[in-house]
């Protein structure tokens, strides 16, 4: 079957993270402490892909959970333009799934010979950048085969999450749920597939959240582009409301991730906006809105929402799924990809 | 006319590149001094839409000619999660053309309350992001009408530019050729107008760069889907290479801003890889590859690569400019926008 490696992987996710929770708990809290008694008081991010997703998530929660200022490296200043930061008091958190990519690889070892405190949280204890960094997280996936990442992005967020508290002093315990809420949100795949069925032939479409869940939109777009070539757009919503809104015509389709919460209150404008000029809306998460909205998928269970992005990406990688059959396409076997990216 | 405003303020860019490198270099400089003796030891933008471009461009001035970390802020860890993040030896710059934003007032009022140096770059020195920042630095662009900001864009590069040098403690000299370079592009209109016309069909649209012009490709897509309306998609090189290039077809529409030097050449194997796909290439920039690529506007004469997004940007809004002509639009009015942005 077409698409088989991707389809179990993507069931895969309560299984992973369950084991994330029992057997990558303890380490992941005891490399948080030890963060926590160095006391960083920056903390710079590295990734490429679906990981740049995982670590941008992990930068709202620095920002909000932590109260730490954060930024994401652009690689090239230091693989391109020879920088060399002062990173001392600096926390440097690289993310990878193959923790294999040359572009990570030379930013983290200069931040580690700069003084930072270096992270690599990767699916591969073996790696290049796990080896470099001083201290790892193997966020537990198991192979990921399929070309498309999945399984190993929840485990990024989850690991990301539980780091973040470790380092607050937290035990995350908000968390255990996750599993169970998984299974619940797996368990509605027909009612994905039929939402799926109405891109058939779509050409263009537009993302967008606001918040923890931008990531969520972000991932969600990528996943569109390399199963499914479908032109897919994210955007935070209130970059939507600077000039990209005039590009939004009558039947344009939107999909918007907004869980019950504040950052799902934020977008509400956005909303508004959006159909109003006529925009083909669906609308992913809070119960209330979707029966507003008439079209969507109603997820009433996610949990707080700093977490919610572990759970509301799942439709839509399974979204992502059925739409690449329905074009004839494997979302194993992406054209023109492979499973680890060498940039440089 | 339609589209008059913006074309003036598209030709006004070399007066005010003069202007600023005239009046407002001194000031300029002064902060940079200022903020120099107070050693920040991490810098952070906040900003939105064309700003936020900006903003990008200066975070890898920062990240490579002053050797400090950098971050852009995502407002709504603040406006909507409540983040009171600890910024001593933080410097905070915000970027607004109008500086009437709120969702960049409320965290720059936040930073500095936090202890951050707090800079405002904006075109309204009265407005209330620049009352409230220590900083103020005034881009002195005179009032900017078209909806679509041009002349104020490279009016924040330029002064951004000139803040890092004043920072660095050096004085920015390589800058004094902008607005004669600016001129000699400018002067190209009739070359960049023919290159419009074959656009008038597409419906979407992909630009792509590295380091110091990845911000232009960003701006470049967003001045075509605010006065075109196409669907306009900015990828770093290194980005495109990880997912998205799975939708890039036959004849699929690139533009890659490619001016000579390390950026450059870092994006070469990904032009090769689009060629091989048979997407349909435009290079804006270096002349030797606008040769082999076979399309383009080459662009002999940008002077240093730091300095290039100031110049490479303005063809790119002549393109838009025609283009929404092209398609029976009015590039001064888009549909749906207006010139200050509420966000919150």
């Amino acid at each position: 079957m077409h698409g088989e490696l991707m389809a179990a992987e993507i069931a895969e996710q309560p299984q992973v993270l369950a084991r994330i929770l029992a057997d990558g708990r303890p380490h992941i809290a005891a490399v948080g402490r030890a963060i926590r008694a160095r006391a960083p008081r920056f903390v710079l991010f590295v990734a490429r892909g679906t990981s740049d997703h995982a670590a941008l998530y992990a930068k709202y929660l620095v920002e909000t959970r932590l109260g730490l200022p954060a930024g994401l490296v652009s690689p090239s200043t230091m693989t391109v333009y020879d920088a060399r930061p002062a990173l001392r008091d600096v926390l440097f958190i690289a993310v990878s799934q193959s923790g294999g990519s040359p572009d990570l690889l030379e930013p983290l070892t200069r931040a580690r010979a700069s003084g930072a405190i270096t992270v690599a949280v990767t699916n591969a204890p073996d790696s290049p950048l796990a080896v470099a960094a001083e201290y790892h997280i193997d966020v537990l996936s198991g192979p990921e085969r399929a070309v498309a990442a999945t399984k190993t992005y929840t485990a990024e967020l989850l690991a990301l999450f539980l780091l973040v508290e470790g380092i607050a002093d937290r035990d995350g315990a908000e968390a255990a749920s996750l599993p169970r809420r998984a299974d619940a949100i797996l368990a509605r795949a027909d009612e994905v597939a039929r939402l799926a069925v109405r891109y058939r032939f779509a050409e263009q479409l537009v993302t967008t959240s606001r918040g923890y869940n931008y990531p969520t939109a972000r991932e969600a777009a990528l996943k569109l582009m390399e199963t499914s070539y479908l032109v897919a757009h994210a955007f935070s919503g209130a970059d939507l409301l600077h000039g990209p809104m005039a590009m939004i015509h009558r039947g344009f389709p939107v999909i918007a991730i907004v869980p019950a919460g504040a950052g799902g209150a934020a977008l509400a404008p956005v909303i508004e906006r959006l159909r109003h000029l006529g925009a083909d809306m669906l609308v992913v998460g809070d119960p209330a809105l979707v029966e507003r909205t008439g079209l969507g998928l109603s997820l009433p269970d996610v949990g707080p929402e700093a977490l919610s992005p572990i759970l509301t990406i799942i439709p839509l990688q399974q979204l992502a799924w059925h739409l690449a059959r329905a074009r004839g396409g494997d979302p194993d076997q992406p054209r023109g990809l492979s499973k680890v990216t060498e940039t440089w």
